[in-house]
């Protein structure tokens, strides 16, 4: 049985990305940090891991990036989410009953109009989403309601008193399975890379032309520090080729010419 | 008198910044967050507003990026700070005295290899690196160390014990000074830009190129989500031109024909 890990407690929105990543039946491994799903799965104990990458409104999980970059783990698959949360209770609790409302801050933002609404409800920032669902359950609170996933709801066997109570619709996180093995899936059309260039005027320009002047897509591009050279920048780019294709590869190869530093990440199916 | 407000108490690194950024004697206005300075400056509260925008170990400071798009202040200049982090103390307590060390937990995180050398000291994570000295001070507190910035040890007529304690030197946080009016420095060399770019292929490559094309360097790339519109990006660029050159026009004439939106976030000499 495969072992998948991720980070947070059974229940958060990572499970929702491993039930759409992976079909067959697995066993989870809910973890404390991301830094112990990469630890996880470089020393064997999870076969998979599973991150967020990035959110559609708050934007990039910077702490992914950067062990992306100082681990080795391989990117075979992504796939985006659509962040619905829920009003989540213990059985036989009325809306009438609830006096608080848990969640993680991002959670109780993303919900403000719905909140607004009833005034006389205390909100309190709690560590995560299913986290505080499995605390109201744990702790046999009556008075209490979280906003987490369904997937919260239904491992806490509790009650979804109101569904998608969230302000913007267009909320999607979007998540990486990683794997210490190069696995590329025969429909692989993506691939995700990091690059430093050389201090030279230009040099940045020139290596996004490597994939213009071959007509491959860019579908994103992030910055991050170097440590120990201010104001130099790692590129991270996601493009829209497969790296064994003959377009790919001359495209890294071209691309190895300008960069001081290359490395691929990954080669996957477009989620 | 020229009123500077920033995010922090009296002491914080922003306060370096303000040193580096005005000679002139001013008023300092102290505010709580960042969302407040743009506030204090739009409002006239105050005549500037100083904000950090990324630091060389950490990177990008998203939430101000985000205010610079939405809000409508100038960048007038920036400057680097070097962050020097010191162990600051009351007057007559001597090192063997201190018990607790409390800092910002970046604070505490980038002194780890001094930290490290004095097991027995507790290390408490507080809300700011000023704060802390702040509340060693108020409180009277003789068993405990703060660690902060050598202006908060000045303002708070506290005693530096050891200078200089923190792992790496390449620690360097950028900030840029806001104005209200868009007021540009004879020796402006440097232009911030926010734009989104049509939803075609190559359309990045093509905004990069009306920069290229021309022999201007691009010294940054930082990318944010579009709320709404799921993984499109705001493109944020410093280039090294002056926008009312004629060569720096030029491109921006040229950017305007293939972006959807387009800002001119400031025009500032190189700090």
């Amino acid at each position: 049985m495969l072992k998948v890990a991720f980070q947070g407690v059974r229940g958060a929105y990572s499970e929702a990305a491993v039930e759409q990543l992976i079909k067959e039946t697995i066993e989870i491994v809910p973890l404390h940090s991301f830094d112990d799903v990469f630890d996880a799965v470089e020393n064997g104990e999870a076969d998979r891991g599973v991150i967020p990458i990035e959110n559609s409104l708050t934007g990039s999980i910077h702490r992914n990036y950067d062990l992306l970059l100082k681990r080795n783990l391989w990117i075979m698959g992504e796939t985006k989410v659509r962040i619905v949360h829920n009003l989540i209770v213990n059985k036989n609790v009325a809306f009438g009953d609830i006096r608080k409302i848990y969640s993680h801050p991002q959670g109780l933002s993303q919900c403000e109009k719905f909140l607004s609404k009833y005034p006389d409800i205390e909100n309190i920032p709690a560590y995560d989403t299913a986290g505080s669902a499995k605390m109201i359950k744990e702790e046999k609170m009556l008075d209490s309601a979280a906003i987490a996933s369904k997937q919260a709801a239904f491992h806490y066997d509790m009650v979804i008193l109101e569904e998608g109570i969230e302000d913007l619709e267009e909320n999607y996180t979007r998540f990486f399975i990683l794997s210490k093995s190069k696995i590329i899936n025969d429909n692989a059309n993506k691939t995700s890379i990091v690059f430093s260039v050389k201090n030279e005027a230009g040099a940045l320009f020139k290596s996004l032309s490597v994939f213009s002047l071959r007509d491959i897509n860019l579908l994103k591009i992030e910055s991050r520090p170097v440590h120990g050279k201010p104001w130099d920048y790692y590129f991270y780019l996601d493009i829209e080729e497969n790296i064994n294709n003959e377009k790919g590869m001359k495209a890294i190869n071209h691309l190895e010419e300008i960069t001081s530093y290359l490395k691929i990440l990954g080669c996957y199916p477009k989620g």
